[in-house]
C-alpha cells in the first residue's frame, strides 16, 4: 500500500496515500484496535458535518474565518452528508471518550480534502486549511463531539423513533374500533377473568405508546441543547462574542431542527444527562412494546393447543424441522430489540455517572447505544407493523367459545346477590365441571328466569370503552 | 396466643384474636414468609385509606352505600392515616403481584375495626361492613393497588424527593453565586486542562438539578392518572356511572394532589409504564447526583496529597485506625443512594415490562422500588446539603497554585500564534520543568512584554458563566 | 430523655443514656438521617461479632491483648449473636462507604458493654476497655467492614439461599419423575410443536437448577477470602505476624465456615468482586426461577379458557372482586424477587466499579443487596415449593385433548416422506380445520393401515429422557 | 438486478441470482428491516459450519446420510470457515428468536453451493442436497441455533477475552515486582491513608484479574454443553440413536475444543443460562477493569495540578483545543467497554428469563451481546495494555513530595501512644500547617530522637505484600 508522512505535534506517522486523513485519525486507528474497524456511528459524523460548517458560517459572520475558508469548508461537509466520503472515517467507538479523534479525523479529512477541491495535491502547496487553527476554529473535540452527538440523536428519534411508533399505533388503534364490538374473555394473573372487547384490549396499548410518544417528546428540549461555543471546559475560551448562540442557529437551518445553545454550557461538556433522559424514554417504550408484542404472541398462540384468539399473519416457515410450523417471528424480533434497549439504558446509566470535573469521557459509548437504541425501536416497530400487527384478525369462533366457557362472567351477580354467594356458584361449577347457570338456578341463588339477563357478557364491557 | 375463627371462600382460618384483619390477610402471612415481615410500604397503605375513604364517598354519592357504612369506612381509613393501626398490617412485599393480599388486608381491618368502633364485638352482631361487597364496593385489587401506589409514589415524589434536591439545588446555586470569582483550574480527562472559575462549575451541578427537577415533573401526568374505577379488568364492572371521574376528585380533594381518572383503564391495570417513567426521570437524577457528589470528594481530596481545591465539613472522625482523618461520607451516602436507584430501575423495569394480558402482576415489587429510591433520594439530599454542601469552602491558596502552574494556560495563546506553536510551547516546558513563560520568550513566539497580557488566567473563563 | 456526655477525636456528643452506643454512633445517627432506621442489616452486626471475638483471640494468642480483655470482647460478641442487643444497633446502610461507623458501633457497643458486664457504671472508673485500642485491635473498618459483610453474605447463602433453591430443586426432580409418562404437546415460539412429557419439561428446571447452584458453589472459595489483617490500606499496619492467618482460622472455628485470608488484601479492601461474583450466581438463578415460574403459571391457566394442562393448589381466594378465582400467586411472588435481584445486581455492579485507590466505598450498599438478594431467593424458594410445587398434578384430560390435536404430530413424518409433504399435509389440515390423519391419507402420502404407527406421539418423546 | 425464482412451503420468492441463498433467508431479508444489514455476528455462522459438518459426519457414520453427501456438505462448510462465502448471510440479529432463518440461511447456502461445486447450475437438475432433509438432517433450528451460539462464544473466550486479559494480567504482575521497592501513600475514600507500595497496589489488580479469569473458566463448562440431538423441543426427535454425544465429539474434535452433548436437552433449548453465567463472568471482570483504569488514570493526573504519581505513554495529541495535552485515552476506551459490558449483562440477563415452554426466543440477542462483550473486553485489555500498561512508569519524585506530607504517617504511632494522642498529633498539624514531627515532640508524646525510628513509611508497609 502506498503512504504519505503526515506529522502532528507529536511527530510523523504513515498515511495510508489514498485517504484524506491525517497523522491524528492514524494514530488512533493503529492505537485502538477495539471491535469492528469503522464502528463510530455515521449518523454522528454527519453531525459534525452540520456543525463544521455551521461553525464556518458563524466563525465566518463574526469575523474570524475568511469566507473562501468559509466555502472551502462548507463544501466538503456537504460532500460528507451526501454519503461521498463515508470510508474516510475508520475510527471506532472505543477511543478517547471525548471523542477527540472522530473531531479530528473530520477536521482532517476537511482539511485535506478542500486542499484537494482547490486544485491542490494533499502535502503539496500552501496548506488551503488548517485542521486545528481553521476548521476546528472556535471549537474543541468538549463541545463538538456532545453537539454532533446531540444532533445525530435528535435527527434519529425525529427521523427513525417516533415515526416508528407512531405508525404501529396508528394501526393499533384502527384495530381497536375495528375490534370494539368482538367481546372476550378477559384475563388477569394469566387467568380467566371478566369479559372485555378486543377493541378495548388495543386501546391499552394505544394509551401506552401515546403516553410513551409523549414521555420521548418531553426530553427533546434537553436533547436540542448543544454544547458548541463551550469549547474545552465550557467557557468558550477562544470563541467570538455571540458565537454559541449563532452556531446553534445556524445548526438549525441547516438541520430543520429547533437546536439551541445549551444554557450551561458546563453541564453540557461534564454531564450528558441529556443523554440519559432520552434513552429513558426509549427505555419506557421498550417496556410498553415489550408487553405489546408479549400479550399479541399470546393470544396468537397455537394454532390448536394454545389461545389462538387472534390469527396473525404467516409470514415465513417457522420451523426448520416442524413442517407447516408458523411463528410469531415479528414479536420475538421486536422483544429482542427491547432486552438491548433495556441494556443500553444500563450502559448509558453507567457512562452518565462518570464525569469527572469539566468532562465526562463516555461520550462514543453513549451516543452509540442511544442511536443503536432509537433505530432498532423505529424499524422494529415498523417492522412488527407491517408484517405483524396490520394483519391481526380475531378468531371470532375460538374468541366465543372461550368466553362462554368462563367462570368468571359470576362476577356479574355481585350486585345481585353478593360476593359470598357468587363464589359459591363458582367454586361449585369448578368441581362439577358444570355450568354456571346450572348451579345458579340449582343453588336456588338466581331464578331461572333472570340468569341470561343477569349474566350477559355484553352488559359486563362497561362505559369505560 | 388467643386465636379467633375467621372465614372466606375457601374455608376457616385461625386469626390473632388482638387483630382486625381476617382470614385473606391471615392466608397470605402464611403463604409468604419473604424476607422481613410487613415489608408492604406504610405508604401504600396510606394510599389505600385515602382511595377507601374516596370510594366510600363516591358510592354514598352516587347512592350504592349507605351515609352510615361511608362515615363508618371513612372513620377507620383516618385512624389509618393518623398512624394509629400501623400494626395492623402485617404482610410483605412479595405476595400476589396485583397485591390483592394487602387489599384484602385494608378491607378486613377497615370492617372489623369498624364493627369495634360501633360497639360490636369482632365475630359477633351483625356485620358493620361487608370486606367485599362494602369496604372494596366498585372496586377491585386490580385498580386499588394501582392507585394506591400512584398515591403513595406521588406524595413520596412531592414531599420528599423534590424538596430534597431543590435543598440542594438551592445550596448549589449559592455557593455557584459566591464563588464566581474564583479562577481555578479546570481538568478534562482529570488532566490539568484550561482555568474556569469555581462557580461556573458549580453552575454546571445547578444546570444538572434544574434539568432533573424538570424531568421528574414531566412524568407526574402520567403518575396522576388513577386506575380506579377500571375494577377487574378495566371495564368498570360493578361501579355506577360517572365513579371513575368522582372518586379521583375525591381523592384530589382529601390529598391536596392533582389526581385524576386514568384515561385509559386498561393500560392503568395491565402496564404499570408511569411509575417506569417516574422512575427513569429518579435515575437521571441519580447519575447527576453520582456526578456532583465524585467532583466535591475528588476536589475535597486529601489533605496534603490530593487536589484538596474546596474544604469540606469534618463531621465525624473518618478512620477507626487512622488518627485525625477527615472523609467525604456524605458523598460516600449519596453515591451508594445513586448505585442503588440505578439497580432499582432496572428491577422496575423487568417489572414492568411483564404484564400479561389485563393485569401486570409486579405492583408491589414496582411500587417498593420507586418509593424506596424517591426517599433515599429525597433524604440524601437533605443530608449532603445540610452536613456537606452548606459548608463548602475553597481552599484558595491551593486553588492559586495549582492554577499558575498549569501548562495549559498556554491555550490563550492560540489565537495569537497558533496550534502548533503553543503545543510547541507547552511540551517544551513539560519536558524541561520550566514555566510557560520562559519557554514562550525563550522560543521567541511571545514577546516578553506581552506574555503577563496574553496569557491571563482571569481572561480565560469566557463570558459565558 | 436522658442522656449522657461521650467524646471522640472530634469532640463531645449526648448520647442516650440507656444505650451502650458511643459518640461515633451518635454522629452518624444524626448525619445519615436516609431511610428508615437501623437498616444495616442484622447479619453484618452478627458478623462483626464473630470477627471482634476471633481477632480478640487472634491478639490475645499473639501475645498483643490480654486475656481477660479477650474474654470480656468475646463475652459482648456471644451477647450479640443471641440477640441480645439488637436495639443498640441504630445506624442505617447510607453512612460512609466504609461502614466505618457501624464497626464504630461495634466496637462502642463492646466497651461499654463490657464495662457493665464488669460491674461498673458507663462513663465510671477506669475503661475496661478501649473501642479503639481493645476492641478494634489489629484491625481497621477498611479490614473488618469487608470480613463481617463476607460472613454475612457467606451464611446467608449456606444457611438460607442454597437450602431454599435445593428444597425446590429436589420437588421438582420428584415431580419430573412422577410425570415421566406424561405425554404432552411441547411448544415452542409459544405454538404447538412436538410431544414431549411433563416429567421431561421438568427436568429442564432440575438441570436448570443444579446449573445455578454449582455456579453459586463455585463463587464461594473467593467469598470464603477475609480481608481481616489488612488493616488501613491492605499491608497490615499494626498488626502482629501471623494475625491475618490466625484470625481467619477463629472466624472460621466460631462460624464453623471454611473461611481464610485473602490471598491479596489489596484487592480485598479496594474491590468487592468477590460480591460481584457471588451476586452474578445469585441473578443466573433467578433467571432460571423466572423461567420456571413463568411455565408453571402458563402450564396452570384457565381453568377453562387458558391452557390449563396442570392443577396448582389453591391457597387462597384470588380476586377482591371476582368470586370463586384462583391465581398463581406463588409464582408470582417469585418472579417479583427475580426482579428484585436482578436490579440488585446492577447496584452491586455499579458499586463494585466504583473502589478507588486502597478501597472501595460501596461497602453497605452492596452487602445489603446481596444479603437481600439471597434471602429473598431462599425464602421464596421455600415459599413456592410449599405452596405449590409441591401441590403440583397433571390435569390428564386436558392434556390429552391438547395432545391429539396437535398438527406438528405431522413431523414424525419427516424421515417417511420428507418435509415437504409433510408440511403439505399440515399447512392443509390447518386450513381444513382437518385431522392430520384425514389429510395425510387423503393426498395420498400415507397407507391408512401406517398412520397410527408412524405418527405414535408416545414413540416421538426420544430416548433423551 | 437479476433474480431466480425459489420456494418453500409458503410460495414462490424472487432471489437475488447471484447468491446462494434460498427462499426462507430472501423472506427474512424482508421481513426484518431492522437496523444494519448482516447483522447477525459472522462468528455464528462459522459455528454452524462447524455444526453442520459434525452433523453430516455424525449422520453418515450412524447410516442415515450417504457419504457423497457427508462431503458435499463439509466442503462448502469449510469454505464457510475459511472465510469466502461472508457474503452469503445477509440476515439480522433481529429476526426470529431462535435463530431459524439463519439456521436456513446456512442450509440453502450449503445446498446451493454444493450444487454448484457439483458442477450444476442452481435451479437446474436433480438437487445435490436438501436443505431440509439433508443439510439440516437430525436437527432443528431449536438445537442448532444453541450449539452455533455456544461454539461462538466457547472459541471468542478462549481466543480472545482470556488472552487479552492475561496479556494485561502479566504486564500488571511484571510492574508489580517491578514497583515493589516504591513506597508511597495510600489513600482511602480518595484521603490520604497510610503508606503502601506501588508494587502492592498493582498487585491488588493482578489478584483482582486472576479472580477474574478464575470465574470465567468456571463458567465454561457450561458453555461446553451442546444443545445438539435435541432437535425441535429436546428428545431428539428423528435423530438416529447415540447421535447427540457423537456429534458433539465431532464438534469437540473439529474445533479443537472440549465440547460435550448437554445432559439435559430440555434445558439446553429453553433456557440460555450458560450464556448467563459466561457473561457475569465477563460483567464481573468489567468491573476489575473499570477500577483499575480509574485508578491508572487518576494516578496518573496532572501533569502538574493532578496527582501525579505514575506517568503513562503518550500516544497522541489529546486535544484539538489545548496544545500539549496529553490524555489517559486507553483507560477511557477500557472504561467505556466495561459500561457496554455491563448494559449487555442486562440485555443478557432480559433474554434468559424470557424461556417460555420448550424455547427461549431470544438466543441471537443474547449471543450478540456475549460475543460483543467477549471481544471488546478481549480487544479493549491488549489495547490498554499494549498503549498503556506495558509504559507505566513512577513518576518517583512526586511520589515522595506526597508521602512525606502526609499526616497518615502518624497512624504508626498508634501501638506506642494510643489512638487519641496520635489523633490529637494529626488534627494540630493539620490546623497548623505543620509538620506530624513537630507537633509531636511539641506535644510531648514522642521524643525526638524516636520519631523517626518510630515513624517510618518503609516499616510501615507490612509484611503482607
Amino acid at each position: 500500500m502506498d503512504y504519505r508522512i503526515e506529522k502532528d505535534t507529536i511527530g510523523e506517522v504513515k498515511v495510508p496515500a489514498d485517504k484524506y486523513w491525517g497523522a491524528q485519525t492514524e494514530r488512533s486507528r493503529n492505537n485502538f484496535k477495539i471491535g469492528p474497524v469503522a464502528s463510530m456511528p455515521m449518523e454522528i459524523i454527519h453531525g459534525f458535518a452540520y456543525l463544521k460548517k455551521a461553525a464556518a458560517y458563524a466563525n465566518c459572520e463574526l469575523g474570524v474565518l475568511a469566507p473562501e475558508k468559509r466555502d472551502a469548508i462548507a463544501a466538503v461537509c456537504e460532500e460528507i452528508l451526501a454519503g461521498k466520503l463515508n470510508d474516510q472515517f475508520p475510527l471506532v467507538i472505543w477511543q478517547t471518550g471525548s471523542g477527540t479523534q472522530s473531531n479530528m479525523n473530520v477536521n482532517e479529512v476537511v482539511a485535506h480534502r478542500a486542499h484537494e477541491l482547490a486544485g491542490k495535491k494533499i502535502g503539496e502547496g500552501e496548506k488551503t486549511l488548517s485542521p486545528n487553527d481553521d476548521v476546528n476554529k472556535s471549537q474543541s473535540s468538549n463541545d463538538t463531539f456532545p453537539t454532533g452527538m446531540h444532533i445525530a440523536c435528535y435527527k434519529m428519534i425525529i427521523e427513525k423513533t417516533i415515526p416508528g411508533i407512531e405508525a404501529l399505533r396508528d394501526t393499533l388503534q384502527a384495530k381497536s374500533i375495528a375490534f370494539k364490538d368482538v367481546v372476550k374473555i378477559g384475563r388477569t394473573h394469566l387467568m380467566d377473568a371478566t369479559p372485555l372487547t378486543l377493541g378495548q384490549e388495543f386501546s391499552g396499548y394505544v394509551s401506552q405508546l401515546n403516553h410513551g410518544l409523549k414521555a420521548i417528546k418531553n426530553t427533546l428540549a434537553h436533547l436540542a441543547e448543544l454544547a458548541l461555543g463551550g469549547t474545552a471546559v465550557g467557557t468558550g475560551l477562544n470563541t467570538p462574542k455571540g458565537y454559541d448562540v449563532l452556531v446553534a442557529k445556524y445548526i438549525a437551518e441547516f438541520t430543520g431542527l429547533p437546536f439551541i445553545t445549551a444554557e450551561n454550557k458546563f453541564e453540557a461538556l461534564a454531564a450528558h444527562d441529556a443523554i440519559v433522559e432520552s434513552h429513558g424514554a426509549l427505555k419506557q417504550v421498550a417496556v410498553s412494546l415489550n408487553k405489546i408484542a408479549n400479550d399479541i404472541r399470546m393470544m396468537a398462540s397455537g394454532p390448536r393447543s394454545g389461545i389462538g384468539e387472534i390469527i396473525i399473519p404467516a409470514n415465513e416457515p417457522g420451523s426448520s424441522i416442524m413442517p407447516g410450523k408458523v411463528n410469531p417471528t415479528q414479536a420475538e424480533a421486536l422483544t429482542m430489540v427491547c432486552a438491548q434497549v433495556m441494556g443500553n439504558d444500563v450502559a448509558i446509566t453507567v457512562g452518565g455517572t462518570q464525569g469527572h470535573y469539566e468532562l465526562n469521557v463516555f461520550k462514543p459509548m453513549m451516543a452509540y447505544n442511544l442511536l443503536q437504541s432509537a433505530e432498532l425501536i423505529g424499524d422494529a416497530c415498523l417492522s412488527f407493523d407491517e408484517n405483524c400487527a396490520k394483519g391481526i384478525e380475531p378468531n371470532h369462533k375460538r374468541i366465543e367459545e372461550l368466553l362462554n366457557n368462563s367462570l368468571m362472567l359470576v362476577t356479574a351477580l355481585n350486585t345481585k346477590i353478593g360476593y359470598y354467594k357468587a363464589a359459591e356458584i363458582a367454586n361449585t361449577a369448578h368441581e362439577n365441571g358444570t355450568t354456571l347457570r346450572e348451579e345458579a338456578v340449582r343453588l336456588g341463588y338466581v331464578p331461572a328466569e333472570e340468569y341470561d339477563n343477569w349474566v350477559d357478557p355484553k352488559k359486563m364491557i362497561g362505559s369505560l370503552d
